[in-house]
């Protein structure tokens, strides 16, 4: 099964972005790559806010490779952008990215769209690069208000500058 | 110099405890122990639902053989359950607490106490228990409001049943 990844990087107390979206502080360090978990992937859904900060760090292109679907309610549904505006519900979504075959999909953020995901339990796999800063404020990664969720821990890994990878995976009670 | 270490179990999500205050999914896994970090510390700070929460769980008692003080705005000051209630500042306690000889102090939460401490920039480490669930809503470790804060990884381990025990040290610029 195509399984949803949320891959994202945060500070240490959960912020994904400033509260005026900038991700400056998030940094790659040079033993880390996401080259791996890149391969794994070849689709890409995020929110409309998170599209256009991208677009914005991208200098107006967003250079994806990937087929890219942007979740928006007030937008018009279509390609436009090098991306896949949709006004369908996460679960409608992704029943229709698994009917066809493929490669994992990786779910970019933001936070209110990771709530969407995680309420429909729609996530998988957690992986998160965790930065070694307290902001104190900004936009939260894991926004209050979906039930909760058993994952199991895959990957913890330690890598220069202080860069925590960590990789969870959906544990399901039968 | 005696530092302020937070030391605190979390989901992933951050919460340390439900909304009603209930901790029942931290757990600590057979092949951890926290002896090596309570021989560091002798003294221990917390917030005045912090203390009350740890009463109720511990059948109302708090065995503690450190000297603990619990920040109060509400409560009289005081020696009453063994601790000693206390209306000054973080900054105030955490200043006369350093003119006396002593290991660490211990402060154990809760988030709004945690902030004040950050607001402050009274936290000189940060010593974390990640359990691996989501849990959707709780009392947040770091309530936002503080200014941005820098640490230096310390230690990552990884535990059994997938508990991640990470410490941080203040960076501080200079």
């Amino acid at each position: 099964m195509r399984k949803v990844i949320l891959g994202v990087g945060v500070s240490i107390d959960g912020y994904i972005a400033r509260k005026n979206g900038a991700v400056d502080f998030l940094f790659i360090p040079k033993d880390y790559s996401m080259a791996e978990f890149v391969k794994e992937v070849d689709g890409a859904v995020m929110g409309r806010k998170t599209f256009e900060m991208a677009l914005k760090l991208g200098g107006g292109s967003f250079g994806s490779p990937m087929k890219s679907f942007v979740f928006s309610r007030s937008k018009p549904a279509g390609e436009r952008q090098g991306v896949t505006y949709t006004n369908k519900t996460p679960a409608r979504l992704i029943a229709e990215l698994r009917k066809q075959k493929g490669k994992h999909i990786w779910l970019m953020g933001g936070g209110e769209l990771a709530r969407s995901f995680l309420k429909a339990d729609l996530v998988e796999e957690l992986y998160i690069g965790v930065v070694p800063v307290l902001l104190g404020a900004g936009i939260p990664l894991f926004p209050s208000g979906f039930p909760q969720r058993e994952f199991k821990l895959a990957e913890n890994k330690t890598y220069s500058k202080g860069l925590i990878s960590v990789r969870y995976s959906r544990l399901r009670k039968h």
